[in-house]
């Protein structure tokens, strides 16, 4: 197995590694934050070092989000643990109707973790951050012993101010609706699961990680005719149409055909057993909009460079089960949720 | 060791545990959130479940603080880690001069931990955050395999609103300012490392775990002549005054005699071969105040029901050493902190 940032644990000296003193809070915790943490993140907010960041006035309404993030492992082809920690609290506050503002980071750091890979994951953060426009406004530290934690988990939590106008969520969600894909499916998972299992594809299946800013700019102008989005993490695209079928009493209905599968994905979720339709993505969204805007939708996202974006289904009166699918010769079957546990660890 | 909240894991059956099912994102994981963490947690903005909760209009500056928990056992003599993660972080919004509002709740269970001790945590968050006045906005869960993390790690970020008269914070320390304890220190500490090694005090020595919000309502009217305050859990007392000392470029000073330290946490100091001044407090902080205000704030404090608030020391020119003590004997001497790392995971 990878053991994190292409940097095994086991040849590292006591020197280049993080010790349990390192989370102890004297000396060697205040030299870890000032010389590597701060000196990465830095910013007027996170360099006061107080118990609390103070984020200034705001006259808007304050939005807050929360994620932890346990992927193994901490680099797979396309991203690492410290970019999709900024990626996937960013998206959820954009989907959510915010403009994101700053994060916090809390890091539970496993013994022997060398620095260098923090170092790394540090600078990802950083970078990930700059991209989004959002910067890290309080952060905390905690060491646990060897075999306690997996090298690396980091919670990230997020705030960001509402836009004028948020989306109404999925209870809003009516028959006739549409429902559409902002990217190929199933991107994240796929990568992760390949490189953690040692697949070697060549090249090999990259993950979608990345800050859904770009989708929700060429959507802006449509937003109020936008009744929910929801980045498809954990569980995938099918998870969020059985949570949005259960919180609509609308019975949901995908098109095989229509979804948006890459070579690569539709290759190993084959080889695999599994279903891209459940498979995690990190940087690609479901929305549910009124079917007069679907079209519109779809030609916005086109226009600004996501041409797989899909109208790949809709909502209509609840019949017996909550998700359907209709396969590729046209015959309409119920849409099961895995009950098994194919894939930890994603996220 | 004890494995947690009085309930030992290799005896519970496999529907009596959470399974890494559970943290996929699929109907397990909605089941874990609506029957369990809702049901308990429940308040109007937690229960919209939204990728990021909605706060409101906020007309005060917005301060941030954010804590990850991973202290063993789960449960000791006077606390858990549940209502620590909510007295934790609301401990560091009080002590940097924010009204706490709310926070948000990042759960990463092991594979195998009975669903009995989750509920048991989810209660003990809940009384905590009513006690405190403040509620789960929003949260997340992960789940990990066996031997990947130990038991629970709970992550608690907060939020809260800035009082009109902020604490100055340490670098405004100055020659002359005096340092106060609200109450004894190091029982946090002591309490975890008597239970998790098995030292049979009767009665053992208890968690000072609790919010400080009874001494922050005696202090208001002293509030604005108050330098800075800190809530002292990592490192203990000693490692907020080498901060401090940091911080302002003073030397600080206290005298052993001055420093409330209970009879239970003496004996067992001194079995372990640990300083008080080293072990962590979760329901005391440490103030710096000008002289003139000494008197008033111990006064205030005791009045209020603290009767072990102390002065302990105080601010002078810098010479050689940050931090000093002046033993029982009379004699001042350095004031080391420890190199390696005595007490891991307390908090």
């Amino acid at each position: 197995m990878n053991n994190g940032l292409d940097c095994p644990l086991p040849q590292s000296s006591p020197s280049d590694v993080v010790s349990l003193a390192h989370g102890e809070g004297s000396g060697l915790t205040r030299r870890l934050i000032q010389d590597r943490i701060k000196k990465v993140l830095t910013n007027p907010v996170l360099d006061q070092l107080g118990d609390a960041a103070l984020l200034g006035e705001c006259s808007r309404q304050v939005m807050m989000t929360t994620d932890s993030f346990v992927v193994s492992p901490l680099k797979f082809p396309g991203g690492d643990i410290g970019s999709m920690a900024v990626y996937g609290t960013v998206n959820d506050l954009l989907v959510s109707g915010a403009v994101p503002h700053c994060l916090s980071l809390s890091l539970i750091i496993e013994e022997g973790l060398p620095l260098s890979v923090l170092d790394e994951v540090l600078e990802n953060i950083q970078r990930a951050c700059e991209e989004c426009g959002v910067f890290i406004a309080t952060g905390d530290t905690k060491v646990v012993a060897r075999g306690e934690c997996d090298l690396l988990f980091i919670n990230t939590t997020g705030i960001g101010f509402a836009r004028d106008v948020l989306p109404l969520g999925p209870a809003s969600i009516e028959q006739g609706d549409e429902l559409i894909v902002t990217g190929p499916i199933g991107q994240h998972g796929i990568a992760v699961l390949a490189c953690r299992n040692g697949l070697n594809f060549t090249p090999p299946p990259l993950s979608d990680s990345k800050p859904l800013v770009a989708e929700l700019a060429a959507l802006e102008p449509l937003m109020p005719r936008v009744r929910c989005m929801r980045d498809a993490t954990r569980g995938g695209v099918g998870a969020v149409l059985q949570e949005w079928a259960e919180s609509s009493g609308c019975t949901l209905t995908f098109r095989v055909q229509d979804v948006p599968v890459s070579l690569e994905v539709r290759a190993v979720s084959e080889l695999l057993g599994l279903d891209p339709m459940h498979v995690a993505c990190e940087g690609t969204m479901v929305l549910a909009v009124n079917s007069s805007t679907a079209k519109d939708v779809v030609t916005a996202l086109h226009n600004a460079g996501f041409p797989c974006a899909s109208r790949i289904g809709t909502a209509r009166e609840r019949d017996i089960v909550p998700v359907t699918c209709v396969g590729l010769l046209g015959q309409e079957q119920p849409f099961q949720e895995p009950l098994g546990a194919p894939l930890p660890r994603i996220c």
